[in-house]
């Protein structure tokens, strides 16, 4: 079996989803089954929606049943393991940067293969990067959606426009894929921990 | 004019939760026109997400005008009849109860005709039978959502699980959906009736 | 450059939408990236559900780049436009409810190229006319979404059933799509001014 650059972003990015849905589902004390379809959902959310504004149906997780059971297992290996885990929230949020950065990285690719124009790539790699998450915190309630939704918009979109930056100076494709998603991932880190953020609008 | 089992399936599955969605929305004290529009996002919601995510597009309601005509009877009935209802909760949790078991049932068919594999055939009736359900109470804002998504969710997945194993001892397949149905419809009540939770996690 | 009159009511729903949610964003203090994004949202919402149930993807914004170009543009004008306007409220308000009118009638005609049932067609330009709103209301946590949302779709409904009428009295196509959207625009209006509700159930 030969496994390409892509297919190793998309499943080290269904892993990380599946990690960081599983502790906020847990973080809500849902039962078993409620962390699977969070885990669930967190996963498949971004791709789900790329895939139907693409096009490309039946989207990706209904014509392989394997990202099903990579989540299935990826989100009981988190249940057993979690005593072993103190830091819930960290934990979350790194899984949660690092897939935020896979799945960015492979939405603007897939879009690419599509002929779409860098703008709409980027917007779709954002997208696929993003509504996971979304999904997830809206199904779970928690509360400061808007203001984490912009960190993560914005650390997509840079990061989707340094890839054609990237491509258009000769860099080798891997290793701009590999420069973007660790961008995304440094990048929102930074972010949340210093506090930065843009400058709001007076009213 | 030949019905068969899946037309009578899906007929009874729009009806149930066109009253359901009627009975929701007088609740919530809304106007006849969004009592129309609940009744229609309750009955067509699970059935079009299924249709898009499997590319089956237009979507179903789109292509046969006849479910809207029978959503709109279905809910001016409702409408008029609901001075001799009393029991308004329990009304609305058996027809809410009987559409899940129905639409659960036919989403999984559908899949299975579309050659995918048992697990993802089992999360598409899921989706089927709880979309309808979800989109409603997120539009009313009713708050119990994700507790009652859990009942909904483990009712469908069970009762999915239940189909395969029973086409697996050879049942005839219409025996087989009844059972199913009846299944689901029995089972969300029992768990609501006796408060059957599954085990929530500690933090 | 030849521009019929579909593709200027389309330009005009984008601007008057990409106006409406830059207001919205503006007024809950989002920074310029948030205020990009609801911007995109409003505009684009309506389309992309519209496509995504007629299966006509990729959807409309993605396969024509000066979309998302005329939603920049725009959205950038009324940042810096906005110390200039003083009733925020307003201004808002009647770009949303032109925007409404556009949108509404695109997308009924949209669906009647697709052949679809005058009621399915006047859903769909419900849709259309809709959905941005919703969802801007949704990110943007505004809580007045349900009443809202039954004025919207009220006048939507109206209008389509107005367009059917006036061509079936041979009224020119044009003539009764500038009919149809003064009428959304004018029929909100008053509705919102005079504070008109229907009958509400009584429980």
């Amino acid at each position: 079996m030969q496994i390409d650059t892509m297919d190793a972003i998309e499943i080290l990015g269904t892993i990380s989803f599946a990690i960081s849905g599983s502790f906020a589902a847990m973080q809500r004390r849902l039962d078993p089954f409620g962390v699977l379809i969070i885990a669930f959902v967190t996963s498949i959310g971004g791709g789900t929606v790329r895939d139907l504004l693409l096009g490309d149906t039946p989207v990706a997780w209904m014509r392989n049943v394997n990202y099903s059971l990579l989540i299935l297992l990826t989100s009981i290996a988190t249940i057993f393991f979690k005593t072993h885990i103190k830091k819930f929230k960290v934990t979350l949020f790194l899984f949660d940067s690092m897939g935020l950065g896979l799945f960015t990285m492979f939405g603007v690719q897939k879009a690419i293969t599509f002929g779409l124009s860098p703008g709409i790539c980027i917007a779709l790699g954002t997208i696929t990067g993003c509504f996971g998450g979304i999904i997830r915190d809206t199904l779970l309630n928690t509360i400061p959606l808007i203001f984490r939704q912009e960190v993560y918009a914005t650390a997509c979109i840079l990061g989707g426009v340094l890839y054609f930056i990237l491509l258009y100076f000769n860099l080798g494709e891997n290793v701009a894929k590999i420069v973007v998603i660790a961008f995304i991932f440094v990048f929102r880190i930074i972010v949340v921990r210093y506090k930065i953020t843009l400058p709001k609008f007076r009213y």
